[in-house]
């Protein structure tokens, strides 16, 4: 079954057995509308070409130089109220909160040819097209639309490496494909760097692609093949840069196989019958255009459309199976494998089959014993979707792992990845995260990643001086917020990410790290003002700031998240932190006025991040910087609280409609919290081995484990009523606390919740 | 003994016999004056590395977009007649015709830093220095200059891929040594595409630079070290690149590691004693920072510069010591030798030590079995440079023919070279004489290279239609003038070039193709009117252009050469040529002429290559389409008189001055006719196994053959008045006729040259 957007509404009554295709499950319009940040276009499982359709090409910048709020909406490069499509590009973020890439817009057209997206210089239509979603629809690794405005039927699936799209053209003598070089998702004027075209004969191109946006020093190579040789060909150059010295030789614009510049629009003509289908296959590389080649001949060989649809479809299922839920709806059940198709997006492979990729110094290396990977948004990540790898994909967290070291041997910075991609870093949010995903497989016993280098690696990203107030961190004991923005947020982070280090010192035996870095870990009491009862930013004297106010996002020392949820941040030593706050009573006292307090539009005004839908009360689910505070209930004495409040957030801040994410998914993260979640257990700490329990929604499930043992859960007397947990038992016995352990876990067995509508207060 | 530019007044009366230190002989001012657009600086024989002053920041453009006619002057980056030295560039043309390059210009200073070169926005002084001539010097692989404004003295050397530094600082606590990214030959604001620079450690640098000028899409990259550690660093950028998204979030510009943009200047900061010398070693490669760096491992590892001079001293000495000579003067020597030397600047070695390199195609390879070379300026070195590497360096040669096919292997044309540099193809003038290098190696039996790729490649190559006319060429049989500009030159180059390929055709059995070219080489005919007696350009409905005047250069159908001189252009069927212009006796009336009248000024008004000092009446032996001219008497009855212009030509376009070339040695090919001529013979015709004989002007030479045989060249009665040559004998037997065969050459044995000062008519 196909989803087609008219069919997302959620059916909350049927309860479906599962089956083995689990893709049925997967809506991939789910958080395509407002803030999910996603796309529905064609994919592979964690594949670096995501081919999907553009339905609009927005200006990262007014024209008088200031920021477009509405570009923000467009980090995927679609929005579902759109009835437009400019064409399909074959890189883009799967939900992440900034963006680029955009590469290789493809658009069939017929009639006369018009290179303009929108609007041509005189006034007329552009090449986009309408569509409407009932001609729609989306599954993994296969993308179908009609565009309506030229009798066009596309479609598209994808390998790992190579997008594969099909066009049913109708009879015409003017057919186009449009090969714009231009388009950039978060387009501005000046993010092309260089482009370059070789047309190699009547039916292949190559060719790549340089820009400069948030990610720096960006290459993207490219070879396209048509499964018809094109009648003509040309391109339209939208820069004036000189060719041959002074003067021009001939029409470089007709037919000329070497196109070359900043902003380049190509175009191949063809004459086509009633129906017929022109293929287009376009394999990428980060290494060259005889990379790009090697990966086009090794993933699609052949002109078979639909083999290679079923074999990506199959794909998805392995990934899909590795969790297999029985949900009381079949909403939920949506819910469950779109957060699973979601968690399947990034980070991505990032090397050619032949395992030579670009590295951050823009050299090219090859992944030796493992495979490599790019987009790590590790202040999103390595919260929960690194430790779900660890649950169900340990030997890729492993491979992500030493792509990170690799990167690391590569940073002329000596740091881990902060926010890493396609070779670059771009330095997005706080915090050095890479250890905590470290210290999570090392806790976890994932992986056989060089554990020296890994500690070094990470004691030395601890150690730049330069980077976001380390330095004055390293030096005060806190990040001063006269020194430096964010300053508590950064000071919270470094202190749990110490910690993070001190547990990969223990692992490897150094104990005088190990002592070094638990010193650090609580720094993070330095920023608390007992005298408010809150995280409070401190100055370089010693005092804490005057004219704070702990319910504002911005400018009190915290960043994507006020005092109230952010300040909450010490997931390495959660009962100090209750502790120092007033103890268990008044703690309980703060979470559930978090939970139920209004927040006043003042504090969420022009807030990309956080906005109403993603909310409950004052807390923020919708943004990172809280998924933890929902189990912190467990520390006190009201883990019920937690139950609760984890169903209600499965319940309303994820739902199986387009407008089903209550923020950007975020490169999987938000989708982990609900796997995690559904599961019944959550890891608020990572890099330790422990899992909080919360209240699954699931009423069965079964998880595969790489060890090749399983996991079932049971929920018995499931129901939307029964939220609270009575018991829990494992392998039939009681377990007792609100805490598992991931050893325990991948023993597999039965874990049975007893649920009831009553909370259980012991 | 070095040279500097006081001593190079010539001395016409000393006669010194020939030392084994032949780099003494070579001065490489000659030729920095005016048009020579030759360079001062470092370099090994065909190094990748030619590290060179810059004297001038020209504007390619002026501020009203206009060309700026002095931008030609600095074609090598060196006036002569400049006063100051704005810093030290690693890669620069050898005399060519149009220009590019100038990558990574270094520059110490001290005292207040300052990182604009002329003058700083607020207009004070540059970082540029003024220098005198009597505080430099230079000599083959070896260059010095006093820094004047800052106290520091400059040297510097070279290996093939490596320029070596040595500056000597005054006590300081404010040195810099500035690294200019921003700096281009033919600079214009757009050049650079992007920069990008990591420091690695205290004292390592690496790099790249994109840039898209004639090479429209070229790469360096490098790796630069530094002897001593700098205490500081950092950059300014000259165009608004965002780093890291929305904000910055650290000081990038001050010892921050990173950089990258379009235009940078970074600096790198030390404190120094009294004399105290700072190396710098700068590696360079067209394929990675990590090349650059194996390059720098492999060439230069210590930090012994006297060292590396001398051993670059020796490879001079190797390459200089293929041909001894004893002149009649000092001066002849320089001359000679000064010849040989610019005759080993281009092409130029194109791969790191491990053979990698970039192709067309902007590929890595690797050269299998030969080293790859770039810089072929076809259009001038077909003509002797070529021919004269068939003499001494035929293994070279050799692998330069590989470099060409490899380049027709990796072109989306599927064409040889036209003018191609650094993985680009310029298009640089017409014809397509890489087949005549390879037509004449063939002759010469020179080189294992495949010869039927080479005869399709050839093929391949004279049969691109949209290529400068060569469909119309193709189907009119000439080049219609109303089609294509330049229509008579190419006609004749094309012609000649397609006998070339007929040779091919030949060597490899190929009759029908050599039918084939055979027919298309006398295609010449078709622009030649017998009413005029001149070749003349012809449209496209059959009938010759109106209002034509053989006595211009420009819109005349010709390019760089008015009738007079081009339209004589018909190398491979001289005789047919001389007959079809009314015989030998008018033939020689009109090279008579063309030797003796006087041109209008305003024929050679605005004309870059065709100046006064250039000219022997209307001949223009400062370009290069009349360069066989001179020897074309021996096709007449009056071969005394090829005898009388040679020397002429020897002793007048060629002199040991900073002025001595006469228009730009164009990467060798003036100088390596002064070579031939100086010897007694020339290859008139290039791609048949003859050179005509002239007039040598030395009065012993011993050319060493890589077959280990030797030919000894003996002219006795040599002096300045013995200008004819009254027989010739080769190895006792009397030459008849003024041909030599290149079998006979290189087998080896003495040629004896009787001089008179009376022609000897028979």
């Amino acid at each position: 079954m196909l989803f087609s957007c008219t069919q997302n509404k959620p059916e909350t009554t049927v309860s479906e057995s599962v089956s083995k295709d689990f893709t049925q499950y997967v809506n991939p319009f789910i958080g395509t509308s407002k803030m999910g940040h996603v796309f529905p276009g064609a994919t592979a499982p964690f594949g670096m070409v995501q081919l999907s359709p553009q339905t609009n090409f927005v200006e990262m910048y007014n024209e008088d130089g200031k920021y477009n709020p509405e570009a923000y909406e467009y980090c995927a490069g679609y929005q579902h109220r759109d009835s437009t499509i400019i064409g399909f590009s074959h890189t883009n973020f799967s939900g992440t909160g900034h963006s680029d890439l955009g590469d290789f817009l493809v658009m069939p057209t017929t009639g006369e040819l018009v290179l303009q997206p929108l609007k041509t210089e005189d006034g007329k239509k552009g090449f986009y097209s309408t569509f409407s979603h009932d001609k729609e629809s989306a599954s993994p690794g296969y993308y179908a639309v009609d565009l309506d405005s030229y009798g066009i039927k596309a479609e598209m699936t994808a390998t790992e490496r190579v997008g594969f799209h099909q066009y049913t053209f109708p009879k015409s003598d003017d057919a186009h494909i449009i090969l714009d070089m231009v388009y950039n998702v978060y387009y501005h004027d000046n993010k092309n760097v260089w482009t370059f075209i070789r047309v190699e004969n009547d039916s292949l191109v190559t060719g790549y692609r340089q820009t400069k946006g948030w990610a720096r020093t960006r290459y993207e190579y490219f070879a396209m093949q048509f499964s018809k040789p094109f009648r003509s060909y040309g391109h339209k150059k939208y820069d004036k840069i000189l060719y041959n010295g002074f003067y021009r030789r001939f029409n470089e614009f007709e037919n000329f196989p070497e196109m070359a510049g900043k902003n380049i629009r190509a175009f191949f003509n063809f004459d086509t019958n009633e129906g017929e289908k022109i293929k287009v296959k376009m394999a990428l590389s980060a290494v060259s255009t005889e990379g790009a080649l090697k990966n086009l001949e090794a993933e699609i060989p052949e002109w078979d459309f639909e083999k290679v649809k079923t074999e990506t479809k199959q794909k998805w299922n392995n990934k899909l199976a590795k969790i297999e839920v029985e949900t009381i709806n079949k909403g939920d059940m949506i819910s469950f494998y779109t957060a699973m198709y979601h968690a399947c997006l990034s980070p991505i492979i990032y090397e050619d089959v032949d395992g030579q990729y670009r590295g951050l110094d823009q050299n090219i290396h090859t992944s030796d014993g493992f495979t490599n990977y790019t987009v790590f948004s590790l202040w999103d990540t390595y919260r929960a979707l690194h430790p779900l790898f660890n649950v169900i994909r340990p030997s890729q967290n492993n491979d992500m792992i030493k792509s990170m070291l690799a990167h690391y041997q590569q940073s002329v910075h000596h740091m881990l990845p902060i926010w890493s991609h396609y070779a670059n870093e771009n330095w997005c949010m706080i915090g050095y995260h890479s250890v905590s995903v470290i210290a999570d497989a090392m806790a976890k016993n994932v992986g056989d990643f060089d554990k020296e280098l890994a500690l070094q690696a990470a004691v030395s990203t601890a150690n730049v001086r330069y980077f976001e107030g380390i330095g004055d961190y390293i030096d005060y004991k806190y990040v001063p917020d006269d020194k430096s923005h964010s300053s508590v947020s950064k000071t919270l982070e470094y202190a749990y990410d110490d910690w993070c280090i001190s547990q990969i010192a223990k692992q490897t035996g150094n104990s005088s790290l190990e002592r070094e870095y638990l010193e650090r870990a609580e720094y993070y009491k330095n920023v608390y003002d007992p005298k408010i009862g809150y995280m409070r930013p401190k100055l370089s004297d010693g005092t804490f700031r005057k004219n704070y106010d702990p319910l504002d996002t911005y400018g009190q020392g915290f960043i994507e998240g006020n005092a109230w949820n952010y300040g909450l941040y010490v997931p390495q030593e959660i009962d100090t932190m209750i502790n120092m706050m007033g103890g268990k009573e008044r703690f309980t006292e703060h979470l559930d006025s978090l939970f139920t307090m209004y927040l006043d539009d003042k504090y969420i005004e022009n807030n990309e991040d956080i906005t109403r839908d993603g909310m409950i009360g004052n807390y923020v689910h919708g943004n990172e910087p809280g998924h933890h505070i929902p189990y912190l209930y467990n520390w006190t004495s009201h883990p019920e609280k937690t139950q609760s409040r984890v169903r209600m957030i499965l319940e309303t801040m994820y739902r199986p409609t387009v407008e089903g994410l209550c923020g950007n998914d975020d490169a999987g993260q938000m989708s982990a919290w609900y796997i995690f979640s559904s599961l019944g257990f959550y890891p608020v700490t990572p890099g330790s081995q422990y899992y909080a329990l919360g209240s699954p929604n699931v009423k069965e499930a079964v998880i595969h484990f790489e060890n090749g043992k399983s996991l079932k859960i049971v929920a018995k007397n499931q129901s939307r009523e029964n939220i609270y947990v009575k018991s829990v038992s494992f392998n039939g016995e009681m377990l007792k606390g609100t805490n598992l352990n991931h050893n325990k876990l991948i023993s597999g067995g039965e874990m049975v919740f007893e649920m009831s509508n009553f909370p259980n207060m012991k």
